[in-house]
């Protein structure tokens, strides 16, 4: 049987849409032949939705990797069993357990153990628990690793790990770069795509357990019966995966579908419509999550419309869904232009006075950095801020300022920094992790979201590498004491290959890519200095109506300094930072270089710790991104023969837009900075081939993302 | 060999992606034997992108259908070789093939022959014919056809094969239902995606030669050379495909790109303008077939703002192609609100007087009916109105009007029909086909133009039979002598199975789903009553502000009576027509009956052919148009052993839309004009079971193909 298997793979070509989720044959003989040992009989009752779809994914994964097809029984006789049941129903599993695990593992965890006469268990207190058990059993093997060593007891860390999808109706999707919006709202209810169920497959497969489907910016119209039918149709498509759907509410919706005259939470009519709406949305689908909202930010309506509070208008909407076991996940992404107060520290204005204001059923979502995305933020400071408030992550997926969907960025190490960064907030080891997970301060309610980057791109995310992003994301989202390296080794072996002389560099280059990014576009702390709207191409001349919207506000270059001055001797924003966290970014010299230009102001001749001037070490790191992504050229170049020919290809030119895209950002950045520094760029980097009149004038249109 | 290919077939689900290109393995054992035996030694000398892309096709096709992989050689050794030359390169081909036939080819043209020796010859005079002739053998080993009995002398019989994409450059597409634009702008030109490759292949494979990839609502930034260079990517992708690109020209283009004052054709200037931007687009494209131009209509600029005619603005831009030897294809679609006269009349008004003023390599592009692309409309009085003009015909493929890509509706009896219509320009048997080959009046130039329903969806069009009005479509411009009937048999078997049980009744009701959507549409020539802007659904109520856009411009209800009066007593569109096509038309006697409204007005109490009232006959069509859906979908339920799971289940839910929208159409229909008839629907039918007011308030938003 396996030879078939063998060729088919060979046969066909890889377009990417099959993910992580690939199942190549085990290549290690030995190791195949031990695991179709274990896997030939396989004690299932798949008599729920959930257990159906492991048993499916069984089969399929099986075949594929070990050319076996198992066969499914449902008691327990002699050796080489693979057992996927609760705890009661065998012996077997009740003598291999403990009710210690057992409660450690919670709703979603799930045990894999192998156990004597060679009989491996997979253990659930419930049957999404067991689908992602399966999940996990079926990544070891992909992995190739031996099961005898095995003994996982693993649970979520977080509650809500959940993509943000910000997807408008008519299928254009708000910064997003790999085609259009998965949701085929025109053929809904009537037409499920299997993409949906792939998708449900991807996310339950890293423990995604569910999903906002529309832009944040939103449309009041997902909340009419017409559209409350066709989510009712995604919600029963996702829900033996655990994922569960939730929706973007548009808080002036009373006013825009049914006339109210006013949406002011105190307003009882108001309340009544929110209530009436949430029973309306429970009678079609009565597992939704909740709402996700951005209020106050960004021309969105909110609370402040009828000087309200964001809790008075988070409360409002979670005492309607309360009832239902709903949430409600409150943005904390508000800020406001007319504000004369530094952008970095609105939100956290706005939010620390209302700390234990919140309902129970309400989790404020906070960006991982206080501005907007950038390749690199120092953390936001309402992490380790709210001792009283449910928080929860939002990592941006989607690369809105890091290169779209055409730049090799792993974002894991992004996460990775700001998850780890000790806030101090209640001593040493007070890790932005253990803010969001409940351990700092109990919260009951914990939670990471991130923004989606995926499309209807037939390799979902653009990229090929941009899966590696949605992966660890889920994985990071399960658990945030995750490490970047371990998470691209799993990612790469599953996706690509096993083979050690791919894996390795491969791994570097994915660990390095941040830095990269971070070198060519905005090094030393630089941020927000993208073109203005898409965000795409450098635009540090940005200037404009809406200050906040520009570059210059941001890097406020002049003919002796560069940087925003957030210091105590200027906006103070490090005074939103507990100590010793705030003096370390007050002092210019204990300041990390990667946050020098976020907090301080320094001249162009400062020398940093290289010894350099600022100048030229700024002129060096945007060369060294450069550099680094013709390495990351050389590299991929030289693995040809471990990559199928259409994602080699794809990558290969993708780098290729990369590398001319470094080039314009090291080139346009220079010779912008240059006009205010008069300094020449050294001579030891590339010099720029075109002027700056010409980088100006590039006008970038019909953009993906920015509809 | 073979038991991997056909196992491989069972594992894997059909998506839809392969199209008629699927390859399936040969079933007929015999058959099988024989096709094994002839192509096992291929005399092919793959030294340019054409054969290459022969030679590939060949490598691929015959390993699924026979499991085999053929030696290619250069000589012809002995017996059961398929020699694939040019008619110079080998005796075998000299001493088989007449000059006569190599003639009648032409440039484009093959002849497939079994010769003496078992040997197999396909010959062409191009590159591109030995292209065409290769995917011509392939269909007939994919539809099981005996080879000794073949000997095919065929040759296109008009020119510009030509697919119109209606796609912007923000990827949404006019008119499209099928997801969005195939074409990644912002990857271009660095990606070039696999289906670029498959788009040109399905499109090679039935002859289509060009494709205009630019909506004809118009955007003058595809002429700038940033999207010059993606253009150029495309069209090297596909030139070994034979299929040359050509853009849509925005009249107004040289203003708004480089601030001239006017874009009159008579202006020095604009001429200088034009001719060199096109030097700069062959510099980039040195085959660009030419410009595709929607002038004075609906918005768009032309000739007429400076007082200029079509031909004038026409050969303006023809003058500047010329000399690389492109052509424009001016539409004929011109009309203008303000225009007191009946719209069906205004393009030929415009156009007839300029019979003989356009240049050689102008082509006028008339729709197939004088309005707009209805499931029924008489043909268009231009064809056979302009003799010294050359003429092409625009298809709509994609189903504006026809229930967008939910709906099975095979488009071939309706091009049919337009087709064999007898114009009787210089007497009997003068059908439209012969207007547009050139067999009529002679015309150099000829062709065909279809408006795609292709998108991003994986399975190319939407509706999985859509697919069949792309390949009917790309036929019947190769030859548009050919049947409905022969082009459905072949489509299926290529695209679902031989097995006879299974095409009978496929290809039945294919055949009759054209007529089934008249009915429950626009029966007995009704026309234009879909809703307003996105035309989907019904919408006999529409008003407006711009009432040749509206629906009671065009049925005309009223208490007494119902219908357009074209005849000679009315609008005299009829005049258009020759005799006695214009008498048939003029008598609503003699008129068919399905044109009955569209020429005529007549009371509610009118008996038609049938003996009944017109009302009542009305009445019974919208019936019988839902019955034959509810039949529609017993024939496709009672096929599912034939057909994969995922196809079979998606034609599935469609059928089930189409259903629900039938019910719709004709519900809302007849509740509607029964306001006017105040007769009863006769009780032998299904009653409407929502009331007028219901259906008149649905209001369908963010609909696909309408942004």
């Amino acid at each position: 049987m396996l030879p078939l298997v063998f060729i088919f793979l060979h046969v066909f070509s890889e377009d990417g849409y099959r993910l992580w989720l690939r199942y190549a044959p085990v290549e290690n003989a030995v190791l195949l032949q031990k695991y179709q040992n274990q896997v030939k009989n396989i004690v299932l009752k798949a008599d729920t939705p959930s257990l159906k779809a492991a048993k499916t994914e069984l089969e399929t994964a099986l075949l594929k990797m070990l050319g076996i097809r198992p066969v499914f029984t449902e008691t327990v006789e002699g050796r080489n069993n693979l057992v996927i049941e609760l705890p009661d129903d065998f012996d077997v599993i009740k003598n291999n357990t403990g009710a210690q695990e057992l409660q450690v593992i919670g709703n979603e965890g799930f045990i894999l153990r192998q156990i004597k006469n060679e009989n491996f268990i997979i253990v659930a207190n419930s049957h999404v628990g067991l689908l992602y058990g399966v999940f996990r059993f079926l990544q070891i093997l992909q992995q190739e690793q031996p099961l005898p060593e095995l003994n996982v007891v693993d649970a979520p860390k977080t509650q809500v790990r959940i993509l943000n999808h910000w997807d408008n109706l008519d299928r254009t999707v708000e910064r997003g770069y790999a085609g259009f919006s998965l949701w085929d709202w025109f053929r809904l209810p009537d037409v499920i795509h299997p993409r949906y169920i792939d998708y449900a497959r991807a996310n339950a497969s890293v423990g995604i357990n569910g999903t906002a489907i529309t832009n944040v910016n939103a449309n009041a119209q997902i909340l009419t019966p017409v559209y409350l039918e066709k989510v009712k149709a995604l919600a029963d498509a996702f829900r033996p995966y655990g994922l569960k759907v939730y929706l973007t509410a548009r808080f002036s919706a009373p006013m825009e579908l049914d006339n109210l005259p006013t949406a002011d939470p105190h307003d009882k009519q108001v309340q009544d419509w929110w209530n009436r709406k949430v029973e309306e949305i429970y009678s079609y689908i009565p597992d939704f999550g909740g709402f996700l909202v951005k209020a106050d930010s960004e021309g969105q309506p909110g609370p402040h419309n009828y000087n309200r509070t964001q809790a008075e208008g988070a409360n409002m909407l979670a005492d309607a869904v309360a009832p239902f076991g709903g949430i409600v996940m409150w943005r904390a992404f508000v800020y406001d232009q007319h504000m004369p107060e530094d952008r970095t520290k609105q939100a956290y204005n706005e939010f620390k006075p209302l700390d234990g204001k919140f309902r129970d059923n309400v989790i404020v979502q906070v960006k991982n950095g206080p501005l907007d995305f950038q390749p690199r933020e120092p953390f936001h400071p309402l992490f380790g801020g709210m001792e009283k408030t449910n928080l929860m992550m939002e990592f941006q997926i989607t690369q809105e300022y890091l290169g779209f969907s055409t730049h090799l960025v792993f974002l894991a190490p992004l996460y990775e920094e700001c998850l780890q960064f000790d806030t101090h907030a209640k001593g040493k080891g007070s890790t932005v992790a253990k803010t969001i997970d409940g351990s700092l301060y109990g919260q009951k309610l914990t939670g990471m979201a991130g923004v989606s980057n995926i499309g209807t791109d037939r390799n979902w995310t653009g990229h090929p590498f941009g899966q590696a992003n949605w992966y660890a994301f889920g994985r990071l989202a399960w658990n945030p004491y995750l490490g970047s390296r371990e998470i691209a080794n799993e990612w790469i072996k599953m996706t690509f290959t096993k083979n050690h002389d791919f894996v390795r560099p491969v791994k570097k280059m994915m660990l390095d890519s941040r830095e990269t990014c971070v070198n060519y576009m905005t090094p030393l702390g630089l941020h927000h200095i993208m073109a203005a709207g898409h965000h795409h191409g450098p635009g540090p001349w940005v200037e404009g109506r809406r200050p906040d919207w520009t570059a210059i506000y941001y890097h406020r270059a002049s003919a002796d300094s560069i940087g925003f001055n957030r210091s105590s001797s200027g906006s103070n924003a490090i005074g939103q930072y507990h100590q010793p966290v705030a003096e370390l970014f007050d002092n210019s010299k204990s300041c990390p270089e990667e946050f020098l230009l976020w907090f301080h102001r320094v001249p162009w001749d400062y020398r940093v710790k290289s010894g350099n001037t600022l100048w030229d070490e700024m002129a060096y790191r945007y060369n060294q991104g450069v550099n680094d992504v013709r390495t990351m050229q050389q590299t991929w170049n030289s693995l040809k023969d471990f990559v199928d020919n259409e994602r080699f290809r794809y990558v290969e030119s993708l780098l290729g837009i990369q590398e001319k895209e470094a080039v314009w950002w090291r080139n346009s950045c220079l010779l912008y900075f240059q006009t205010f520094s008069n300094m020449p760029i050294p001579d030891a980097i590339e010099q720029p081939d075109k002027t700056l009149e010409y980088y100006m004038g590039i006008r970038e249109l019909y953009m993906p993302g920015h509809h």
